[in-house]
């Protein structure tokens, strides 16, 4: 399928100023501390669920028949190395697409995804900006107030960029150009948070977050990168290659 | 102090159809599995804590300070049986009062709430419910759009009633007297959650929770609350008498 024919332009109507409502659930997952995000279009029901976990699958599954929604896309910020995606499985279950950065090695996706592409479900629109930095293939999404930054920029932190094509400098750059030239009180939702803490702002990341706020230079963030000394992750060697097969685990 | 000195009725100006959004944190302890909730006023930044946990203490005392916000009050919405409240060290730190129910047996708070009670935070306010079940002392805070249930509702669950004065008849009086008279779309925010899911609807509940629908008896839910079998909380031991005595912990 091609891009032109899954992801359109679509204009809103500018005669109403205040729109209906999204249906917006954040879901956090324990063992990884991920939070996948479902979105829909209260209209038509029709919904999009960002970095969806293998170990949530059950949960997610019930909540989305509970809603009466209807399942289009799944969409990875990037090929995670800390959890195994649903994808494949939600596609198996609702028929719904897979959806992946074009520039990720990911060859089971439905559809690639990159810069200004727009995901439309109902009258609900997320717009796709290509954020490489933790990975290569990380893509951030956003609508007109709220940006979902995956493993880019957390909440008075950032992804690490130790591995899978990581990159300090490339980092330092999209945060800056992507998500601090963002209105103030766009919402930022990471793809983690190990505190409990749901949500920040682009003005209290760009004031308060110690590793990349408005006072630090580059070459002070990437000085601040490499010297995290991060243990490596433990489900690295299962997840990217599974993540790699949308969520597919191979038989043993 | 007196209630009539601390909790003020307001009236809210119906000229503005739009009000201001009030500041919203849903706060997540992991160990525990409990929601403390940080609601603020927009406009003059006064707080409220509903159930705050003393494993996260500087969590939101950072939260506070980086957000402006001048914490007015800490609400608890009973005795926890499962974790230990942080009221008097966010007093100690915040010079904020300490709010429980009139039901409970806490000694140290600086307002005792009964029903109809209103806590008021610049243009903001939560009306008191008296709502035992899950404890003698539970309570629940609403305003126009949401309720926090504390453990008298969980998202397609109950709290248990089987220990400090838990009444399965009343938990299920309350529920369908205070919760499911509430309209549709009202948004449930419980005490806790163990799947990662942040909040619930009138609505949903009253079709889709296994224990207490509109299709369940009170002789049903009696049974069902009779036969789960649940284990002893791990810290009843120890977290009852210190939140009897506001989170302070005696000296051994």
């Amino acid at each position: 399928m091609t891009l032109t024919a899954e992801l359109k332009r679509v204009k809103f109507s500018t005669k109403h100023n205040k729109r209906i409502t999204m249906i917006f659930y954040q879901l956090f997952e324990s063992e990884s501390s991920t939070y996948s995000y479902l979105l829909a279009c209260e209209k038509n029901k029709e919904a999009v669920l960002i970095d969806p976990v293998l170990e949530t699958l059950n949960r997610d599954q019930n909540l989305i028949n509970t809603l009466g929604l209807k399942l289009k896309y799944t969409i990875e910020t990037h090929v995670h190395a800390d959890h195994i995606t649903s994808a494949s499985r939600l596609k198996e279950i609702f028929h719904c697409k897979n959806l992946v950065s074009i520039n990720s090695k990911v060859k089971c996706a439905d559809v690639y995804l990159k810069e200004n592409d727009v995901i439309v479900f109902g009258e609900e629109k997320l717009i796709v900006l290509e954020t490489p930095g933790h990975t290569h293939s990380c893509i951030c999404l956003k609508n007109d107030s709220m940006i979902f930054t995956g493993d880019l920029i957390f909440i008075r932190g950032t992804g690490r960029t130790d591995f899978q094509e990581g990159n300090a400098h490339k980092m330092y750059k999209n945060i800056h150009e992507k998500i601090f030239s963002l209105p103030d009180q766009t919402r930022i939702y990471p793809g983690h948070d190990y505190k409990g803490i749901p949500f920040t702002t682009v003005e209290l990341e760009k004031k308060f977050n110690p590793r990349i706020n408005l006072n630090i230079s580059e070459n002070e963030f990437v000085e601040i990168m490499s010297n995290l000394n991060l243990s490596f992750p433990k489900k690295i060697k299962e997840s990217v290659p599974a993540n790699l097969n949308c969520g597919k685990l191979e038989i043993q």
